[in-house]
């Protein structure tokens, strides 16, 4: 599938170290990924909660979660049939700094908050992209056609969260999603104490 | 479907007060409903945050998860088919009442959760038959039907419940169960000042 849109939507591509340090940490890479997805089921229900009153969002975040809940019991499967214990990871400081730069005010809160869901589904989109070839040369053949199956529902989920930012927003969006996108490279591109999914440059490379 | 081992589990039938009055506001009973059904979601969501390391726990939520949220997806679409507005009701006293009961230590606390998840799901299954052929008498086909539909499902997920809780428990249940269902009897047969789903006898009758 063809992710171009996606790659240019970022401001940077994931970097060779970080794709280096995956490949060699599969293990990681997988419960971190699991996590991920529950998480962002999660994520998806919580707006569905607190902003019950948005018809497209309540439509939109329902088929995200069952997705994203899909594809945790996907990846949780992988990880029992290789064996690794499924182990509480500590996350990354990559969400929780975006979710940092929201605005408190509504409905810019949740504008924000989808305009984040958008760069996180397209960061995914691109990581998994990115490893799938790599996976495939060290002859991980099954996990990278997993990965290439993952494209189409990520890229789908960060057009929609797109939109919802749009359809919310009382202005263009254009200069939030720079300014998100900007700190999102900065934190991709800058050494990261722990390997994760989303972290930055693995400090021990 | 066949329900008596549902109705032989729950303590009492739901009253006829509530079925009258549930045929005469039924568009309360679909917007609650599908606030439930997000709750039901939300509730196998975190339970699979908290217990990352029960294996069994994981896929069983992870299916009642997605489950939860389809149902959800379907009554909503309902509610917007009917023009009634998705708004935000005040919650029961069913579900907290019944928490308020769960023991503190674990595992202790998880097999309460389950337990309680499983009559919770007995309820529901309950009253959808019950309510399937009142709702075809007065003219309520299609509503009728979908309750039916959701009667495989809604047992299902008791029996997930009941088995994590007979599993995750270091002695037998049946103690513990029972004496839920004997509190669970006393809020569907005491007077509600609410009218919810899961909601005693309404006190306006």
């Amino acid at each position: 599938m063809d992710i171009s849109h996606i790659r240019s939507f970022l401001k940077c591509d994931t970097p060779e170290a970080w794709l280096n340090h995956a490949l060699k940490h599969v293990d990681i890479l997988l419960v971190d990924h699991a996590k991920c997805e529950k998480k962002a089921a999660s994520t998806a229900l919580s707006l569905m909660f607190k902003y019950s009153e948005r018809n497209e969002l309540q439509i939109k975040m329902a088929q995200l979660a069952r997705e994203e809940v899909l594809h945790f019991e996907q990846v949780y499967e992988k990880i029992q049939a290789r064996g690794i214990e499924y182990s509480i990871l500590t996350p990354s400081r990559y969400a929780a700094s975006l979710r940092k730069l929201a605005r408190d005010n509504e409905p810019d809160k949740l504008v924000d908050f989808c305009i984040i869901g958008a760069i996180i589904e397209a960061r995914s989109c691109e990581r998994f992209a990115s490893l799938a070839p790599l996976l495939e040369e060290v002859g991980e053949v099954d996990l990278a056609r997993y990965y290439r199956y993952l494209l189409k529902s990520e890229s789908r989920h960060y057009e929609d969260y797109l939109e919802l930012a749009a359809l919310y927003s009382n202005e263009p969006i254009d200069k939030r999603v720079e300014s998100f996108l900007a700190k999102e490279a900065e934190l991709i591109q800058s050494e990261d104490q722990l390997f994760r999914f989303h972290s930055g440059i693995p400090i021990s490379q």
